[in-house]
């Protein structure tokens, strides 16, 4: 019944606008984002069936969720509700040369955190399902979250649906030394390991004398299927260049690089996901899938909320592109 | 040194315009608001030098607080900061009729809320300061907060200072059990006890024919010095009629009633308790002091956010008008 | 699969805020409204599974739609795109005493306005579904419209669906002379009709001694099952009395009148549809019906947008309330 | 060539939005507005042939003001434009009961306050032109702004143009001595006073039985060919009643009062004059001028900023309506 | 009486802030736009008397048009107005590398895409005037928008008027085969012909090995007396490169290239055409006009809306420059 | 009871949002500004305390730079009050490549433009200081201020406090001659000298072959103890390098040029003041001195409003910062 679901924890994003700093905040702009959550939109978006899964307070921020999840078109009827919690709220600035965006987190006890096992029953909600993706923020969110995410990547791998696994490490949840004995047991369960530049040195302390080598030891230390490494060059805060690789069967998969004006960078690493499982699950090939992936995650730096406010078409028109910018009229 | 200190909780309050309900919301106004120091913060714009004292996280939001504070001139040089704690955040959408105002309280686990007896150093804070004021919020948010409570209070009292209490009753907080047990013991320790219409029934039980007598049985249970009742009737959502009364050494003094078109209610019950305090502690007698409390109040309703954004020369305009509408020009 | 399902036209609505005139604006509020999908959102939230059917733009205004009523909850899979045709905008100003709120319609040519018998396939539409819900101005869109109503209407009949219809008169789009011939032979289809108080004399010619005789009257006419009459009073533009009578099997039923602070009454008559189907469809009397219509169409009233953001629970406590204004906290 | 021309002070009027306090304001929302230019746009935006006169600073703000009696249609071909001096501003605040709406006037020193006899060239500027307005806030200004006010007085009716003259007394610019004093030479030159219901006990000290007894005391006393007195009962700050009498030819012309739901009432006077001037000069009688004059009087209060954004046919319609609220669609 | 005249489509243009993008729009601000209004803008504010025909719907809308012109100083009476048509409307959102900004049309069916031979006297329109600007998107709206634009530019060039065209290509409009067949037989009237880089190819075939050859080519194919070519590098969304080129009796001209921060382009081309027109026919020579043309065009890109919200100073501060950053106090 | 003590102006500073320009502005964002307040607030969140002397007119918008002054702790118990005049206004837009961004100033008549010796007490103000600061706006101001200021800075001198001065020449004010006339005899009492690359030619007309020796001339010829010469490069607008060389004791010191994205450059010179003086007069040496100077100065220009929105956190993660640029989370 859908391509793939998704597993964790969306906020209410609480942001200012024209570079405003958090403590001279007037006003915030509110909308929603989740590592998972953006990634179900994004392949939503660009043709997939795709569901999000979550516990949500009962109350209208709760709501505020399921509504922008259902906006997408991304399914909550697996979605479960708490009478008591609260939704985690995280705080962004946007920062400008020399100093970067920021974030203040204020997640802790969401109803999210606050899931125990057995609130969710996995075996109907993977039911005629073909993928499952989950990051490392999830279990990082309490004890309940870390064994109900347990539960669903085991539970997915032994249905036999492909298991995508962004590493995501936040530093502002836990060490790196809790994230690796938190997240090596996982990594049995994944078909897919994504992850940016700086996370698998800090979790997993692989480093290598290139992203390609990096690739392969993860591969080769956990049994990955496939890894994607996406990579940012940070030139100015307002410019980036992006690219990311792809290692399948031994092979490296690349794709050109991107010059990318940045709006809001929040969210790209899962529209690069969101991308790639798109592409992938569509039946196409690694190269396509990267390609897909790289598009997604480049359009997404030019929208604003964590959300891909972009179309198929969007993104097939830029992998086609010779950069043409005039105005469309 | 100060007339006054206020101890409680600011929060964050984060309101949509318009009308705009929560759910829909895609923006929030951001001010602070906490019932301690908007009363702090009218009697500071009044006259008297007033200090507020709160735990606060380490942040931005944190230093907000602060900021706010200090920008009506209210001492914060005895607040004390967490580095691991968040601010408590309130979600407030404006009614009309038939629909009244809402709120959704996000507090839980607030840096004051993880307050514990011995952080706050009461004698030194104390010394140099004539009054205490704090509210049935305080002890309600967490067992830290009730012993802190309870430490201050008892201490203030033994230091000889007016003691005012504000019986706000939080639903949302405790059931009205927990609060007649926790809040009973603090009693012995107050001078001015200020309440609404309702509370004293869902707290205390006391109920009388008319408020008079409700004073009268309150005074005589607790053995208040001085009982203020403010009496709100709410012709629509935005049109309120607003008075007052007050019992001292067996006396009941009234003041008229004003009609009130509505901007923003939230914190009416703190500018009376402000206005009523700027006047007894400067000496005016119960009824005076009472004028100023309506005063201060009915002008709160015309003010957004929960401070009292004016000025002692409009307070004593509006105890001597006669209505004058016209535009000051 | 479907509870009820709703066919008709939603326009991109640009309001000016603070009642600004329209051609003083610098800027415009966007949201999606349309009659019946007005209806559909608010018998979703109340707790019917609704299907909306239009026609739509495939671009972002044509999106746009789409995911606002997705974000309700409402299904969009029967909606029909159109690579060439525009969405109908209507610009709103908000009035106050004496000068009434205004309307313009930039609707003409709208993707739905363009449609043409044959395009939907209402066997499909209507397998599993229970009832059918449109208004009087579908049909007046366009010729196109009026053929595609009468075939929704007639296959809803013969499925056995429980037709309802609300007249809706919209004297910018046809004369009351065309309305007539237009409007009556659809009748025959109708199971319930839903107008507002002038729409009956203004379209059929049915006038009466009172409301109750119109009702009557148009039972009589047309053969209708139930006939439900708002009655709306301006006492000022910003303070509305409304009520609301139905008529079923020779019966009158009544309800209280609600005395309303007027935030954005666009909407109001579509969230009594809402709510009397939701309660009907449910299971309900029409006693108990009309009192979850009315308490719905007073509930909008104080929600900016045409869409009916409340929730089942506001309206049965609206229901039984006794006029508590005090803020919840 | 022009059907009247006005001269006066035209400024930057800087107002908070949602009832905030000017000390509190983060925003301005910025409009342009003056007692003379308000006049000339009511009528032109009626129909009259308008010019206003006026000295501006050479920069973005005094050609705002130029720029917006422009958009109205208003000729600014008169105006004279100073190198070195400023632009004139007003801070407004909107309240609500009891608190009154409130200015706080930064004129002083503005470049019309700053004009010199000889700077503008009247016999020029009333060539084919049929009358000139004035109010009694340009002689206020300064020196040289009551010396060429004197002048254009007197060579408009040397040259047999309709005077007509706002009593407009602006305590913040001179006491009700100094007001006596500088405005009673200038009335030989008025055919047309325009007073509100205190002006004329506060500058004239002439006060009566009724409002109709102390316009005919104002004709008596300065020959007035018309006398209008416009009548403002301040119910609430949100709700006014309004209406206006005129005496002529020793009767009194009266007209219904309005209710009046208050969205800004600033210019309500202004337009008052420009109805009833464009209706007069059009050559209608003055009981038609004052239906006129009342009506855009009354829907000036329903428009935000200082200018009447209606047309003739919105205050022909009300002028005949029957009090139909309903949403014209 | 006046020194040109332009004739064209008006549109409300609504565009998101903050880089949103249209889909997920929850307002739009509203400013006026249209090429041949934007070059009488242009003109008129750096010196020339102009004039701008068009038909407008008598509605808000329409009277905005009007109004923003007159605002700008542009004459307005020769305006014609529609009782039942629409004003154009266009949806525009920014973009930032790699997404180039986009607009949506929504102009079908406006008033002056309705307009018909006869409805304007363009000999008494033409009486007085010494030039006629037009662009290639007029004659695309429409049959009898071709025909009129046929009559005018006919009648102008038969007056002697000098006549402009701006070759505007849109695709939205009509397709490169029928722009080619509906513009050539106009291009006997025009004087000076103005294209940006990629039309002429577009429309007309005409491509050649440099700017410069193309131009001849041009001027050689349809005897232009002038041609002018505008050239920009699109380095990002937010940075381009600016400059054109002017042929005039077999000879290039050519100008400085200018580095520009892009706030808003719309409007840019114009914008040229505004400086270089105004310029030229205030008597300068073409190497003059061009640098005016380019330093108007340049600055047009720091101002949002289609107008060109600047100075005559500032232009010719600019082209005197040698690039001061400094802000100026 | 203060480390440091400012002396000058304080302006409401009204800005365009989006980059509008002043002349179409329909609101203004306000915030408080003024150069020696600036520094104030700098050193004061950085960890001095500081005390702002001003004279301010006693309503709202005076009100307002108490409260902003308080906000961010700055003592405002020496500030004077006015019952008569206004406060200073300055329009700020922002501009983008070629066109840089532009001031107006309104503060002519200020309250402290009107201040006369003898109104400050700097006996008291001076007690327990250890540093004075001055820019050479406030002599500028008026004659009144020319004369409190060399008051001020003579009394200062003798107290032996450490006196710094910006030399911020303001050509708006006064010309080069009468700023070399008015400052140079200040310079006696002046220890530490900061100014742009600019103002010491415009002013004293010093110029060399490089910084280094302007510095040395600037001290050889007045005899200053400190000389800081801040540099800007003015990449675009958007885009500037900035550092900043210090003399003393007959040596330079330098330190890294920061690459700076420009969100808003106004006051950057007063927070490397800040800055400066926070490092300094905590007892660190010139050098470590400059880099908090040039880290605060580069932060400031990613903080809207004059005032320094950042933490001594993060000006010390900056000086050690190897260009970090990810999201802090």
């Amino acid at each position: 019944m859908f391509d793939i679901i998704g597993f964790g924890e969306a906020q209410l994003r609480l942001s200012t606008a024209h570079f405003q700093r958090l403590e001279q905040a007037t006003s915030f702009d509110a909308t929603i984002g989740g590592a998972e959550l953006n990634v179900m939109v994004t392949a939503r978006r660009l043709g997939l069936k795709t569901s999000y899964v979550t516990r949500l307070p009962r109350n209208p921020l709760g709501r505020m969720v399921q509504n922008k999840a259902r906006e997408q078109g991304v399914d909550t009827s697996n979605i479960i509700w708490s009478d008591s919690d609260r939704l985690g709220v995280y705080f962004l600035e946007f920062g400008a040369l020399p100093r970067p965006s920021a974030i203040i987190y204020d997640r802790t006890n969401s109803a999210i955190a606050r899931i125990q096992p057995g609130m969710l029953d996995w075996d109907s909600i993977f039911s005629e399902v073909r993928a499952f993706h989950i990051t490392g923020i999830t279990p990082a969110l309490s004890q309940g979250a870390m064994a109900v995410s347990t539960e669903a990547m085991r539970r997915a791998k032994e249905k036999g649906l492909q298991v995508s696994f962004d590493l995501n490490y936040r530093a502002k949840l836990w060490t790196q030394e809790q994230a690796k004995a938190g997240l090596s047991p996982l990594m049995e369960y994944v078909d897919l390991l994504i992850t940016t530049e700086e996370d698998t040195a800090r979790v997993f302390g692989i480093e290598g004398k290139d992203w390609s080598e990096v690739a392969h030891q993860l591969a080769a230390t956990f049994g990955f299927k496939m890894v994607a490494i996406t990579l940012r060059e940070n030139v100015t805060v307002w410019r980036n260049n992006w690219t990311a690789i792809v290692l399948k069967d031994n092979r490296i998969y690349q794709d050109r690089t991107y010059d990318v004006e940045v709006v809001d960078r929040v969210g790209s690493g899962d529209a690069f996901a969101g991308g790639f499982l798109y592409s992938y699950l569509s039946g196409n090939d690694v190269q396509v899938a990267l390609r897909y992936g790289n598009a997604a995650a480049v359009l997404k730096h030019s929208c604003t909320s964590d959300l891909a406010w972009f179309t198929l078409e969007e993104v097939e028109k830029l992998i086609q592109s010779q950069g043409d910018l005039r105005i469309s009229r």
